[in-house]
């Protein structure tokens, strides 16, 4: 049987389509916005419809931008000698909050993962060598997620780039701040070992 | 600063105004709608303008319906005595899939919480009182939700409905099938004692 009236059903379907979504979230975010003014249930598609329409890739660091180049790579305080390589443009928010990193960015939109079927060709690495050709890098951090198929990326961009008398450098693995020694797990303990300092 | 473009930030804010979405999942959604397709974006914007324009209430018994009157108070089959109170739309949903009511619905919008400013007035009880007149109902079934707001209510329709010769009934509360009599909370169990049966 039909529960539920037909654009109310097209509704709840689209709604499941989301990440993390399932048909009772999207249940009670349809009907929130069928109780809703007719005013913000249009605010919310066009804001849907601006952003798709609007947001592309930046030209140089393939971040999702509105003005092509990007603010980042547009900002000349920068330096250009460091490029910080991630994974997803809601990375570089992270490493921005840190305020700690002030060279330009790279994103590469995605991860080398042969399961999944994506290799070196669909991430934007040749994007990646062809601006660092006279681009004044001389090092290239790679910021991937601590993962298998983030270390497989940098291995991977380490291998290709320090022929090319780069820099590569990777960040640092270890007990995240605020954590506890005793519920810390053996990877992640044993990372913080290895890459032990000097006090 | 300013960590994202205006229409991503536009987007995510847009995102975060519906229920139980916060900053980080809003933030998910709106890159996932970002690395999606146009035409997955069309759609789902032009789903939610679809449903808000032809979603309207029902003219007799208030529930969201594209036709109007909906197909659950066009359908001649259903018994004309019974009907069955309800808060939102949801739980007609909820009481179908039972497969164990057969009458009319009446959808009160709310329930009553002075603590939230909603008085009788500002549920659908006057367009209740109103299709009861001259509707050969003899029996309205009260099935808000078991609590505070749900009973009280119950009660107050019981108490308006009585005089009129209506018989009004509340659906059972009791221990849920498939709970465990230990682990249930007192008040649940004291009602599931008082609402015995016999054998």
């Amino acid at each position: 049987m039909q529960y539920f009236a037909r654009p109310i059903s097209r509704l709840i379907g689209q709604l499941t389509r989301l990440p993390g979504i399932g048909p009772k979230t999207a249940q009670r975010l349809a009907f929130h916005i069928l109780a809703g003014s007719q005013s913000a249930a249009r605010d919310l598609a066009e804001s849907i419809l601006e952003a798709r329409d609007k947001i592309k890739y930046c030209s140089r660091c393939c971040n999702l931008t509105e003005d092509d180049p990007c603010p980042i790579c547009r900002d000349s305080r920068r330096d250009g000698e460091l490029l910080c390589v991630v994974e997803n443009p809601q990375d570089i928010v992270a490493m921005e909050k840190t305020g700690e990193f002030f060279g330009f960015y790279h994103v590469l939109h995605g991860s080398i993962s042969p399961i999944d079927g994506i290799g070196p060709e669909e991430l934007k690495i040749k994007e990646l060598l062809e601006r660092l050709k006279n681009s004044g890098v001389k090092e290239v951090i790679v910021a991937t997620d601590p993962n298998v198929e983030g270390e497989a990326t940098a291995l991977y961009l380490a291998r290709i780039l320090k022929p090319l008398d780069y820099m590569v450098t990777r960040i640092a693995h270890g007990l995240p701040i605020g954590g506890d020694l005793e519920y810390a797990d053996e990877v992640t303990l044993g990372k913080s070992l290895q890459g032990r300092k000097e006090i």
